[in-house]
């Protein structure tokens, strides 16, 4: 029998097990209502009808299938009978862009995005939804591909933050960030070899788009920027964590949106 | 035969592995030749003669066991042949306060020292110590008890600052909060209810105390510190990350440093 042990309930407090499902048709019913899938697993080597169309299924909604051995599955599983597939689905919803542009007109705010371009640790993602909300951002964009989506872990580490601050998941960042000129933002991307960012002005409706944890920004994306911000640095080593570079640079356009 | 698959050495990318010690004797050991002993697993129930020798040494050492089930251990045990029990040694050595006021002058600065009363989670203290070399601090002090210690997580996650950035271990922080006093620091500790950051002046020999994850600064070190600085929080949830907030605060002091 196939065993679901999903909710998709926005609770602060939530384990890794609410959000998988284990077992084929419980994966193919998930897929087929339209549930985001984060992550799907299928055992190697499986031919059979129900798994081939979980496959179809997938490709149809432009999922990514890790294929992996059966004690693979066998370790991830929680209820032990996973039959071929464990599928994690992603513990919120995700918003649209133009949801932010709203929320920051209520608001009767300048918005104020926060772009990244690749995050893929999902404390790194947690604790900047959690600044990007406690900064006053409008919402929180990610990629679809090679980046962490809305885990359990996420929502955990957003400490709630994900109740409140939207996160939208785009094809193209660098195609968002030419939209969202045209709405009137500004971009300014984290990274080094820029201004120091105490000499730029940050004030006004903007876009800060931090990089990924190995590779900082990349180039497609950091040619579509106004401004490079960099983030004196003292010290021996190359660059601050992630979420703390973003956390640092989200504050300093706090502290020029105070002392305008 | 015990197994030992320790070396310290200041490397960048460590695995955990390389800092855990299996097996009796092996363990025994490590406690009498001085390594500091980050955690000490031993298996519920067992009474034999090196076992109770060990339960004799960390006491003598004031090294807290734990007490955990064999199932525990087998899943902590990266050898499999633990024998009822596994340590954890410290990553790397602890400094002492004064080299970090010797490390200042040295460099023609005033001291710039970030105290943390009780990080948990070993992240934090990584990413903590990160940011503390990069804004150009001369040292962390951490507390002996109810914190995490110099585990390979630590020193993963500082990505490398470890090896520059010096961390010190009190027995009592505001014991070493009234020593700094004397040496010329004053002392402004991260909390809620405190003054806006961005209105008190940080410049000077300073010490920067960040809190618990859950619990904030303790009453006791918070009555000895001058100031109490506040992030502004524009948001719905309570507070920011401890690493993302002790960032923001570390920035706003070199920010201030730099436009004096």
């Amino acid at each position: 029998m196939p065993i679901i042990t999903a909710s998709i309930e926005t609770e602060v407090e939530l384990r890794v097990q609410e959000f998988t499902i284990e077992g084929r048709n419980a994966v193919i019913e998930a897929l087929r209502s339209g549930k985001t899938i984060d992550k799907l697993y299928i055992q190697e080597g499986l031919q059979d009808g129900p798994i081939m169309t979980l496959k179809r299924e997938a490709k149809k909604r432009d999922i990514m299938v890790k294929y992996v051995t059966r004690e693979r599955l066998d370790q991830l599983s929680s209820t032990g009978k996973h039959q071929g597939t464990i599928a994690y689905i992603a513990a919120y919803e995700y918003a649209e862009v133009s949801d932010m542009l709203s929320l920051a007109e209520q608001k009767g705010e300048p918005p104020f995005l926060v772009l990244l371009d690749g995050i893929e640790d999902p404390h790194n993602l947690g604790a900047i939804i959690r600044t990007a909300n406690l900064a006053g951002a409008h919402g929180v964009i990610i990629p679809k591909n090679r980046a962490v989506g809305l885990t359990a872990t996420v929502a955990r580490t957003s400490a709630g933050a994900l109740n409140y601050t939207p996160v939208a998941r785009v094809t193209n960042l660098s195609k968002t960030i030419e939209d969202l000129k045209k709405e009137g933002l500004w971009f300014v991307c984290a990274d080094m070899g820029g201004e120091e960012m105490y000499k730029l002005n940050l004030t006004g409706p903007i876009g800060l788009v931090i990089g990924n944890e190995g590779e900082g920004v990349s180039r497609l994306v950091k040619e579509k920027c106004d401004f490079i911000a960099s983030i004196p640095m003292k010290g021996d080593i190359d660059s601050l964590n992630a979420s703390v570079a973003a956390g640092v640079i989200a504050y300093e356009i706090v502290r020029q949106g105070l002392t305008q």
